[in-house]
């Protein structure tokens, strides 16, 4: 709060992340829908609002502060990457999928306001991250929101997020080679996570070398961050998690810790994170403290 | 085939279609997911492919071609409001929506590939489709992209057709005023109809009084079509249709039928006609022919 140099001794992520949650906050309540009609607002609201850790948006914030990208931009595309996080959710939870009944600490969406809602919600969020995306007037180049909608269409599509919950569908119950495991969970997981890093750095302007460093710190945190989620699910309980703890091993999904164990699987995450922030370090850019903390942060937590 | 006045005697909307048609079927084919993992690619082609009247794409290409639109971006828009409309009815043919068991003459999407499946080849639909508009490289400039993936959004999302659906399953046996059903299909079917003929025109370059004129062109064109729908519903049979006939009574859904009877109904799309091309012919562009042509055949079609 005082006298700060270069620096800046007293940097912390809480106190980065703490101001950029609060304009994501707001961005999202006055953005996801209020005047939606027959319900339809009130779903998306109840999925979106009020929960979730919001790390894909610190990224887009982070890398985009990084690179000296449009505040405007990015924030359109952190409450647009969390759209498509969200609207994920939603569908994996239905009961032809997960069936899951618990979801950020609150009763999933189907069991709140019933099946069809809860799909047409899910829907209607991925329509909104891209409406979100591309805003009539000037406050965001068009050129830039055509790469935004790029991104985020590849990651979110077959060959990004999609693509990974199909594999994932068919894995059930199946023995996943590591190589497999990984292509199943950089699709899944990894894809929407290194597009939150692109879309922030396609919000200004990086050259070659530091836009290819910063895609492979975007996928080594990815790949990390499911490698943990794999680890918690074992090792938290449901209410830390906010979420059903154990349900891989009930689901009989293949994970790393069923693939490598615990400990090896825990040493896998750590190599991760020096697999990305090797890469940001590589990328030469002068301020990457938040994205250098969120990495650790993503390999560290415990929930 | 005889005499016709002014310009191209022998103008006729199945060639004009046929044509059109091919290149519409060929680039769905190449672009629609042949390398998606997991069953993934073949559940959405089996959604897409070898079916459809394709009325939206033909709306496209024909508000293209009436603004000298480019060509590369029209054919993208076709095909990408095609995935739109194609990932709405396998999520509409869902057990916990209208749980339809044919469509476009064959089982429905779930039926043939199960549930979860369906569930995320509709969601990768709608991904591909925003992808589709955003092509790197620089054969559709990227303004034309963002102003097509703006258009899209809006018209899929929670204030277009998910808002109309959402409105749709409220209203289940509930009697709806004339006011509050041309709302719900202004919303559900006609916004997806009218942003076919904005995103055509969007190809190009067309004046604010010409868009407009367009825009109302494609909102009459759009409510007639559900008009017709409805009626349809009552009249053909299931074989005709290549859908389940007279499920809108069997699900208590409120209709322009159930309201109006059949025969106000049947006025009442003529009367939607016309305004479609009065609103044409405001637009004073040199040649509507096939969008001219096109409304009629939405009205008196068949099926």
């Amino acid at each position: 709060m005082s006298a700060v140099a270069t620096a800046a001794p007293d940097w912390s992520l809480s106190a980065w992340s703490a101001e950029r949650l609060r304009a994501v906050e707001d961005a999202l309540s006055q953005w996801v829908a209020p005047d939606a009609p027959a319900g339809l607002g009130e779903a998306m609201r109840y999925a979106v609002l009020d929960g979730g850790k919001r790390l894909r948006p610190l990224l887009v914030l982070a890398a985009a502060e990084a690179v000296g990208g449009l505040p405007q931009a990015a924030l359109r595309a952190a409450c647009a990457v969390e759209l498509i996080h969200a609207y994920s959710l939603v569908h994996d939870d239905l009961p032809c999928m997960d069936n899951d009944v618990l979801r950020r600490g609150k009763p999933t969406l189907h069991l709140a306001f019933g099946e069809a809602q809860a799909l047409l919600a899910g829907d209607a969020l991925q329509a909104l991250a891209f409406e979100l995306l591309t805003p009539a007037g000037d406050a965001v180049p068009e050129p830039v929101q055509a790469r935004l909608c790029r991104l985020l269409a590849r990651a979110a599509g077959h060959a990004g997020m999609a693509g990974g919950q199909a594999i994932d569908l068919a894995s059930v119950g199946q023995t996943l080679s590591h190589d497999e495991l990984s292509r199943m969970h950089r699709l899944k997981t990894g894809a929407l996570l290194q597009a939150s890093v692109t879309m922030g750095a396609a919000c200004g302007h990086v050259d070659g070398q530091a836009g290819a460093a910063l895609a492979r710190y975007g996928a080594a945190l990815g790949l990390a961050f499911q490698v943990v989620d794999d680890v918690l699910d074992v090792t938290a309980d449901s209410a830390t998690l906010g979420k059903t703890a154990g349900k891989d091993a009930a689901n009989d999904k293949p994970t790393y810790v069923s693939l490598l164990g615990l400990e090896r699987s825990r040493a896998h995450a750590q190599a991760l994170l020096r697999e990305a922030l090797d890469a940001l370090a590589a990328t030469a850019l002068a301020d990457t403290r938040a994205l250098h903390a969120l990495a650790s942060m993503v390999v560290n937590r415990d929930n």
